[in-house]
């Protein structure tokens, strides 16, 4: 019996986690919530999802660039056995209170909201255990899922004493006309930032410090990272390591594969829908070891910020409806996504 | 009997055409060359396509990272009825009378060759016929195309006694890391530029001067046209008369298509291969008429330099292969790229 | 006796402005209003300008950086003769009704507002007499102000019939980091834009249709005009009369002056403050006129949208303090921005 | 008797070390060399700088634009007691053998070149007396001279165990529409990147390692930092020292300082010459301490790549002619900059 999942929230996140639903055999995407209308919801419709109408108002709207609704939100409330809220900051918390509980019906919220508001805090490779039969679970940004990823290996594999990564995020996402900066390179002027806390959310014993930035760019972010490791490994032995960790990629400059711009065109060649690419890329040649008495291990990292958070929030989805070899659900879920 | 394609330079229109080849019932995509190695190439052979090494320096780095080639540049041309040439500007010409002639198979070079490489330069919707049983024809450029599609049909219903367009340029392709400008506007200090001439190498009598410009953006070109009319329309007639004409969409604010930017992610979001737009689109709010004495029509439209040109080739493949009926090959290539 | 000038709303436009009415021998900076704190006060502070609190809170967030007000706002009405106002758009209309009015001063106001406000438009060396002892002036947008230099010759020299200009804005100041877009091309929807009306309430008599968009580049707007003439000239009589006009100035390919950006790094070389470049620079390899029945002139400007409009804004005063000949006025202002 | 200056290569470095020595009372500029004519010549010439002419071509390609050069390059050798070779990299090595040694002047050359083309790499406030009475100099680059600044303060203040650098540079100057990334990330593929050697060059103790990529900005570079000291400091001391260190400048959010762009605005601003901050820049606001165990500081500064170097080549040419007080040649050379 397929699980029913309804999503909230049809943005950046939300459309693609409805893909995803819809790829998964054991899943059945009842519809998506329209807020307003725009190419978004034209392009659901031409993909026959079921589109629900938040308000009267939006109803309004939709039926006036000719779409009709297939219901309001109680109706896709109704139907779900599961609900991925992808609403905007703040509103995944409040939507858990007004609707979700009420209605009885499980929520995953995204890593807009805090850690407290569910408790638990997900990504697929270092806990899904801890999503295994809740009612509301978070799934991390895509910063924080990024960074868990490689660090979860490389502590399990070389003990990590102390993390500090530099963040070079992108201004906006791709569609993003308002937002800039244009020409200029922006610090988030707080130290250390928020991200730091918000891997230890998931790897709670990981020291981490983390430094932010935003410049010019739309298409991925990039992370700098160098760990205080315990062991001292040579780096073939790292390249090894990231190449066997799920939902990692290493990249490599051979392939030209040298640029963020190179990975996303990269994703586009091999058809991936959207030019998506949920798998973090390491950089082979900028992994290095330093050649000393510390061990300190350094690598750089790209995340696409519009998907790597994907397939986190399709594992999420088993792992709360009970399903509980995350190992199994894993490879099916990258199975879906061409990823090996 | 399939037409036995072969793709001899594996770029930007190389490897989009390969993919539109590949996706034709009566085609057949024999191969394509490689020159080097890269992520292209990775991606090619993810897709099955076969390899041909154009040289044996080519051979040895691909094979020094793992393909191995499916023979050389001779394999390739003894197999095949017609070659579409994306190599580089001016060597499209110099492979006509190297290996093309030479090896009696038909090709298919693109808008950096010029008009008298061929003779013929081709826009389906424009002048399918002349490219019938040719054995060269130019596909002309993303611009020229752009141009081509949307003049054609205001000349054919109100007569064009003169056009200025104003292109501004996208700097560089989104993968190509090399190519500026990062902050500036870039005049193409020439007046008027190239591209009306090339415009005539298609629509022999529509008087046309053109100015071009360069700005730090990867995703589509823009153009702003003025062109005197014979005849005075009004804005919904012209509107009309653009939805009706086949590749050119009409796209509207009330869609949140404001931009390049949110263009190319509806094409995203309706999941064309590599987010490709290949139809010209022009935006409705930005169509408009002089009220006064002249009778001057402004439009501006979007061009999606990577795509547009796809479908052209395709069709002249038909067309040089002798399939008369033109509006039937542009039918059936739509049909494929999902165009209405 | 110098008049005396008082600056209200210290960004973009005001800044320039005070920094030039303390280069006027006939002028004097009375001081400059300062709404909160910010690098743009210290510097006004470091030049040793009189600083003005417009509020309370001003005042404070004023004090506790260190920066004790010369007075408020009232202080600084009641010493000058005339105030720049370059606060916000509408704001400017506003303040002449709650301050300047009642203060019985002169008040001159930026393109945001309307003509309506003021009924007199002003570009200096078009119509300079209009503002001649006049109470309330409207110096035109940085835009309009570049369009009206130009066009004005041409129309004086070879009567304009019809003009387009497709305006390539920078998408934000140099300093503005929230504004985008980052990687985009985004059309104004609405045709023709309303940059050819607000030509026109300083033109009266020439016929102009706009056309606009945004660009991912802070420096310079860039403008691509097509007149439709009266006379024939050759090529090198119109670049003769953009050289022998005023606040225009020719670039060439030959100096390396190719683009926005290298215009902008010459105004740095000549020494001018901040880097400005007040001066609309015409290209001269892109000065065209077409080879056939009709007179069109086709040209491309590139105006500064920061420094543009600040000799006007001098000019200005001086008009509507009775100074009558506006040659003499044009002359002394230039000098003093090292214009030839 | 005032040192007698001549300067080789007049471009983004050569240029503002002309400007700098022309504003030393103990120094005078000779001239300068141009190689062809461009906006950067004719801005040299109306400065009234002398020009010498580095070829026959050069000669005619300036008088083919209306410059009469003063002279050849031999006759600028003739005069001058020391040369700054601002020359492309390699070239500067080259000088010194075919011109600068044989001609017997002293010569500084720049960053590009290596530490063994002169033995001796300066920053002035590291290790001035080190180029005392020397004939060849090498002034380090605009990363590495940020780098020694502050870290040579913190090195001294706390003790360095180790730091690890992660270098945000801006992808080409602002004048260079040639380079891109347009839209892109681009990291350094080597690990660690050259960087950190280059700062042992000056601060032969301390143990860097160095992470470096490019982004879309024209504007400065931005370090993130992260060093592991010797000694536990609290954020105030550490801010404090930055404060009381030369040429260094601890900018604040309070004063709107927020990005690499609104710090070159404040340059402007304050009448910079060019719009220049040749003080690294450090941001109150990103200065942190790890609270654990390990003594990490963490910082980020911006870095002005045009023109953080351009005192050290004048306090160089003064060590290199006898001036032994290291100290007060950099408080003469700050104060005709402008910094405090």
């Amino acid at each position: 019996m397929a699980i029913k999942v309804g999503i909230n929230g049809y943005g950046t996140i939300g459309k693609r986690v409805a893909d995803a639903v819809a790829m998964q055999k054991d899943m059945k995407l009842v519809g998506v919530t329209a807020h307003s209308y725009s190419f978004n919801t034209e392009a659901a419709k031409q993909k026959g999802y079921k589109i629900f109408a938040v308000s009267d108002e939006s109803e309004n709207e939709l039926k006036a660039n000719g779409i009709k609704p297939d219901g309001n939100f109680q109706n896709l409330l109704d139907e779900v056995d599961v609900i991925v809220d992808a609403a905007p900051r703040k509103i995944g918390k409040e939507n858990i209170g007004a609707f979700y509980k009420p209605n009885k019906i499980k929520a995953i919220v995204q890593g807009g909201e805090k850690h407290e508001t569910t408790g638990v805090s997900f990504v697929a490779q270092c806990n899904y255990d801890k999503a295994v039969n809740k009612d509301f679970v978070r799934v991390v940004s895509c910063n924080t899922t990024g960074l868990c990823r490689t660090l979860d290996a490389v502590n399990k594999k070389y003990g990590i004493t102390s993390v500090h990564a530099t963040m070079i995020r992108r201004g906006a996402d791709p569609w993003d006309i308002y937002h800039g900066p244009i020409n200029a390179i922006v610090p988030v002027l707080e130290m250390p930032s928020h991200h730091g806390p918000d891997v230890q959310s998931v790897l709670h014993d990981v020291e981490i410090f983390t430094t932010a930035l935003s410049v010019p760019s739309t298409l991925m972010h990039l992370h700098s990272v160098i760990a205080d490791i315990k062991k001292k490994p040579n780096v073939d032995d790292v390249i090894e390591m990231f190449r066997s960790t799920t939902r990692v990629r290493v990249v490599r400059n051979a392939e030209h594969l040298r640029s963020t711009a190179e990975i996303m065109e990269f994703a586009r060649d091999m058809g991936r829908l959207r030019g998506d690419m949920p798998e973090i890329c390491v950089w082979q040649e900028a992994v290095g070891l330093t050649s000393n008495a510390h061990n300190k291990l350094l690598y750089m990292q790209a995340v696409h910020q519009e998907s790597d958070v994907i397939p986190e929030n399709i594992d999420c989805i088993r792992a709360m409806m009970g399903f509980k070899d995350g190992l199994k659900s894993i490879k099916m879920t990258n199975e879906t996504f061409g990823i090996k």
